[in-house]
């Protein structure tokens, strides 16, 4: 290590030791004999002083620094009497007093402030998102979802999950967007898609007996221009087997209770309310409520009984509410039969947090001839069923468990853990809303010879 | 629940319980009045005893039991006599005696045994991936890697390094093989490429002031077909800040200590050896020398002081060894300015595992002006490297913190730790050598509609 102490570290404790500190220049205050520079790194800032006397060359090389210049600084750390403390910070106790200084590397002076109060272009902190991060608002959402992914890996290891990965190179999946592809080579002409959910993976991964499987897991969708919406996001998804939705509740609300009681500090009741989505559209007229009380800061409710299908007046056809793995109440199967499908409830439930709706799920269809009684109503012929989904009726075929699961949005939920008005504040490097990365500038223009050798030309 | 315990679960303790275990029928021996049958879950396997005069239904519907039927059984836990007890199953002490039973889905006869004594051809296992991972040998595969990745997670965060998803809809990455476009649809024309790594966003997350990043990441190269190779496999990503060498080394003997401990009961020795690329040549005419000794199950070992760079006889240009991201030795600076670049040895190391290189990083530069230098050398004029780097160029120029890392591939390693001969075992749901998937036939033939979408056509 370059330092002997983070620019987070340093107490009263440490009085009279010499140490070494790396980071960036925060502030500069030069008082002609004195000079005062805050360091700041990702754990915190300290304040060094310059003196002559103590260390011309050291004083010397202080004039020359300007913000956000990296340095590596050597010094002793001195008790401040106490009308001087800095309440404001947790190294506010002591300074530095320089022996030493190295500029590690100069720095252009920053198109913006390193200051959250300043307010800035969102095109500006995309462009350069490495000064943007450098800011504590940014940070401290990429801290908390690290903290919020790691509390999940805990917890579902805990509950026996298996952490499994599933392809990114893959067949077109069935979630209703618009899938990205990714033009094969070796297959000149043929196509994988990315997935927009990894559902029949995990699906297949109950059929193998995997029994409870999760992954934080990226997702993709090409989809036109939505607010706030990105097109990869992430989601913990789960699958279990042999269970009811009452276990994928209990399951989830488990985890929610330990993430707002690591993250926020909260403890947050459960069970969850539950309200039918018939009484939330009545009396709410939305399927995501608000349901805050006074003084609440969170409401989770899960909406159930969804219907199962919605009728398609454009296209004169059912399509599925949820999706075409979602299994029938069963006392609505009898719908089946009179073909009432707008009367038909799936079990399948959506969690809303704060009037969002943060993720879904449901008890999947494991029986190949009801699967295909659904993929009929919505209008697959038994050639485009085959085609789309064979794969996962054929594995129906082998013994396929009862089996149930969720995805929630990690993204959504960091934001409003957070109070964030946009996910891509959740994010190290997002998309903007036109689908571009102003970073590195993606996507960008298509090298003629890399086309040709996937057997595609630009469009004329 | 629609068990009560699981099928590896019961115990002598447990007798006369009544107990409900869902599974899958392992094996049936029907001895007339008495019929026996295995039931198999993730967690074990459980005899099951029918008898007539305790339950003539469940006896009835064990008559019409195949292979692989999923069931639900309940009944009563009895423990076997002394000399009845199945010493090479945990739950060996007890059998339940059942009092019902329910088929849950029936069962084709599989087209293999679940039983990895049984010698079955790649091609079958991966198209009935669902019945491969039912055998002990997947599922025990895929349960060690969650535990490898788990305790990553566990020890990346205990050192404070926060996990950060960077894009998987990015630019083209400079690692040397081919890159997997995505073209897009809101930019047609345009095409994102999937990462061959994060090595361009660990490096901006460093001049970010993230300080410590990891990530277990996807990553993708479209290479032609070499063996044992995957076309998406899974690396543990990292990079820190204000480190030399030494520090990468640390955290990492650390890191693999502790696998070696967890996974395999293994107290490996650390510091690992090192040994310069050119004692590995010299010695073992190997820049990956297995170097176990006798009786020595594992070995670690560092390969230190690559070249910088190396000829290409063919285009007769100078090519980065390890990428041209990587510093120089300091005491061989100076064959820069005598343009002896044949004699420059980089700060990159690998570490190799039994004869596999398992990983590699290096100190990166962070100094623009040395940046551009390499780049000179290796043949990027001005513009290109402006095209391709110039993002990275352009944040060296807000405040680069020295910087190192490392990237250690995930799959290979949990086949080396459990002695398997393909990294395919490690993965749920891999290609085969010809870069297919064998269970979801992927990839498939592309929409010529979606592909006008994208601005494209399929060559003539």
């Amino acid at each position: 290590m370059l330092r002997t102490h983070t620019c987070g570290e340093l107490r009263k404790e440490d009085g009279d030791k010499e140490v070494t500190l790396c980071g960036w220049v925060a502030a500069r205050r030069d008082h002609g004999k004195l000079i005062f520079i805050d360091i700041r790194d990702r754990y915190g800032i300290t304040q060094v002083v310059f003196v002559p006397s103590v260390s011309k060359d050291a004083h010397d090389v202080a004039q020359k620094l300007g913000p956000e210049f990296v340095i590596k600084l050597t010094g002793k750390v001195v008790v401040r009497p106490p009308k001087m403390v800095n309440a404001d910070v947790p190294t506010g106790e002591v300074e530095v007093c320089a022996e030493g200084l190295e500029i590690l590397n100069q720095a252009e002076v920053p198109v913006f402030e390193i200051d959250d109060s300043l307010d800035v272009s969102e095109d500006l902190r995309l462009t350069y998102r490495y000064l943007d991060i450098r800011r504590e608002k940014l940070r401290t959402s990429l801290e908390l979802r690290h903290k919020l992914t790691n509390l999940i890996h805990s917890y579902m290891d805990q509950q026996q999950f298996v952490n499994i990965e599933t392809p990114f190179l893959t067949k077109s999946t069935p979630e209703g967007a618009r899938d990205f592809l990714v033009p094969s080579r070796l297959s000149a002409g043929k196509s994988f898609a990315l997935p927009q959910s990894p559902q029949l993976f995990k699906q297949i991964l109950m059929v193998s007996g995997m029994d409870r499987y999760y992954q934080v897991v990226r997702c993709f969708r090409d989809e036109d221009l939505r607010a706030d919406r990105q097109p990869e996001f992430t989601q913990l998804d789960l699958e279990m087997s042999f269970v009811t939705e009452e276990d994928v509740f209990a399951l989830t609300e488990g985890l929610f209770k330990e993430i707002f009681k690591q993250v926020k500090g909260i403890d947050i009741q459960t069970p969850f309310p539950r309200m039918t989505h018939e009484q939330a559209k009545k009396e709410h007229n939305s399927d995501k409520p608000d349901l805050r009380k006074e003084g609440e800061e969170f409401s989770l409710t899960w909406i159930v009984d969804f219907p199962m299908f919605k009728y398609n007046e454009e296209e004169k056809r059912w399509e599925s509410e949820h999706h075409p793995f979602t299994s029938i109440k069963e006392e609505d199967l009898k719908y089946l039969e009179t073909e009432e499908y707008g009367k038909i409830r799936a079990r399948s439930y959506d969690l809303v947090l704060n009037g969002n709706e943060i993720g879904s799920g449901s008890v999947r269809i494991h029986k190949k001839e009801m699967q295909k009684k659904i993929f009929d109503i919505i209008g697959f012929d038994e050639a485009e069923a085959e085609k789309r989904f064979g794969f996962l009726l054929k594995a129906f075929e082998y013994g396929a468990p009862p089996h149930a699961g969720a995805a929630y949005g990690v993204d959504r939920l960091v934001a409003i853990l957070l109070g964030l008005d946009s996910i891509r504040d959740t994010i190290a490097f997002p998309k903007t809303q036109k689908g571009n990365c102003l970073l590195t500038d993606a996507p960008s223009a298509v090298d003629g010879k890399q086309l040709k050798d996937l057997g595609l030309s630009l469009h004329g």
